[in-house]
């Protein structure tokens, strides 16, 4: 598969996002995107999965970011995350052994409402 | 990584995306999804890259497919697209050695204009 195949212009296959790097507002990388969540019934990607292990010494665990609160950075090749290491501290994650429930909506809704956008 | 963590309520992650089955209008099983296209800027997912090789006789090639052209059916867990082998025949697609050039225009609108989808 060539990358002409997965990453070119405005589309990206699944497959290229996920491992795609997550950069911080200064531009260095944080982290890396180990997929998106899609909504199965409207097409729209929620969340993406992001790990932060090993950049910011704050262990290999799963946090679930909003969507549109990643933006992608064309000369990075990436995207760009405003989250501090401070605000991750207390943020919705999960463990990379453990799974996350995305049937419960209380655990969505505690990422919504932990990041702060509003969900239609 | 648990089943549980992948596909669960209408979220699914994009790397289970990725194999889901697709069926025909007769519920038969007809392909499966290889990966999906996602708009890096508006996070909607706009393609479905399907293999049908195997199933309809019709070659190992990948098809993009409007993503609004399969449904999800929650009892199958998989998609159905009401494509038909005869449309098939003339239908835009790529052999798996093969790159699909996501960055003409052209190509992108003979998916569309063929399936009858307008995008915006």
């Amino acid at each position: 598969m060539a990358l002409d195949d997965k990453e070119i212009g405005n589309l990206i296959g699944s497959d290229k996002v996920e491992g795609t790097a997550v950069y911080g507002a200064k531009r260095q990388k944080i982290g890396s995107i180990q997929r998106v969540m899609i909504d199965k019934l409207s097409g729209k990607v929620s969340y993406a999965v992001v790990s932060f292990g090993g950049f910011l010494g704050i262990g290999d665990d799963y946090y679930p970011l909003p969507w549109q609160s990643l933006k992608y950075d064309t000369s990075l090749s990436g995207y760009i995350s405003g989250i501090t290491q401070d605000r991750l501290q207390s943020a919705p994650k999960y463990a990379n052994d453990a799974g996350w429930n995305w049937s419960d909506p209380a655990r969505a809704k505690s990422v919504d409402d932990y990041y702060g956008i509003a969900f239609t």
